[in-house]
């Protein structure tokens, strides 16, 4: 996505330590026109795919997730990464491993709101070694639910979590990719 | 909002502890169809009020600040609950203190998207005691922003935290205004 490509550009910073800071539009403060607009870009995607559910991660995807779902009208599922009084017992869990802070963390939905009837796209914001694309899979697979896809706003290529996750036959679309990124030569796109 | 009575009322359970369980539509699924008549109805209230940025807190309140941005054409700054990589130090800071669980928890945003110059709308999901809201009010103050007012889904009015800050001369619009709920005696609203 060619105006993926350019807001990334002109709005992005590389820091050392491998972050991509693009919390001007994607993941703090939120640029919902434009936000739209990459809801659409994954909409024209997967539109053909019966899409019933759109499922993401808290709390940088869920506004994708719902800008796309505006365009699906289908409900977001959001996966949380804490235990609150409003989610019971009755849950899916996986673990997803921060290969950035080497530690786990355990995400869960409630059993209420998958199910095997549901054909789900998986939405995040980044996708760098997909541990937590692949911990929303696991949360389908153990509902029963077809992934028809998932998609990333920002993939970090050269971290191979989506080519992994290809190589397993999961369809995974990204709509700006990362070949390398470095604060002394900036980012250069596939 | 009539439509939000009865939808609380048709999927909306209540639990022991003072617990609204609105996970179905709300603050775990998203009925983005449904949300979208939500932000409408805020787009309604403060349309003439020149908002030019919503500003909301991780995670609950993203889904509806995004789905009522959406007709602002305003971006959305969400308040983080936690440091990460991607904020540095440079924020305005608050502290938000939780009545339910009895702890204080620290919410920030980047400086660089909060300005003198903006007229924020806040936005959450539920309005209880006001703590949230109030944190969010005082990262504004910091920043020398005009709040033109405060808008939540849900207000548990018994709590007077809406109340409160009304009595501040703060605009608080919330859209279904509960008068007392239990186990017992279900929902009445105001």
């Amino acid at each position: 996505m060619k105006l993926l490509e350019q807001k990334i550009m002109a709005e992005g910073k590389v820091y050392p330590g491998d972050v991509l800071k693009v919390s001007s539009f994607l993941n703090h403060k939120l640029d919902v026109d434009f936000l739209c607009q990459v809801g659409e870009e994954f909409y024209q995607l997967f539109k053909d795919c019966d899409v019933n559910k759109i499922l993401t991660i808290e709390a940088s995807g869920i506004g994708v997730a719902c800008l796309t779902a505006h365009f699906f009208h289908c409900p977001v599922l959001f996966a949380k990464k804490a235990k609150t009084t409003n989610l019971s017992d009755n849950v899916y869990s996986a673990k997803a491993h921060s290969y950035t802070h080497n530690t786990d963390s355990i995400i869960r939905v409630d059993k209420d709101y998958l199910a095997a009837s549901d054909r789900v796209l998986i939405l995040d914001d980044f996708l760098a070694n997909g541990a937590a694309l692949t911990a929303l899979i696991e949360l389908c697979n153990q509902a029963g639910a077809t992934v028809v896809g998932c998609g990333a706003v920002i993939e970090k290529v050269y971290q191979n979590g989506g080519n992994r996750l290809r190589a397993k036959g999961i369809r995974v679309e990204s709509l700006a990719r990362i070949a390398s990124m470095s604060p002394e030569d900036g980012i250069k796109f596939c």
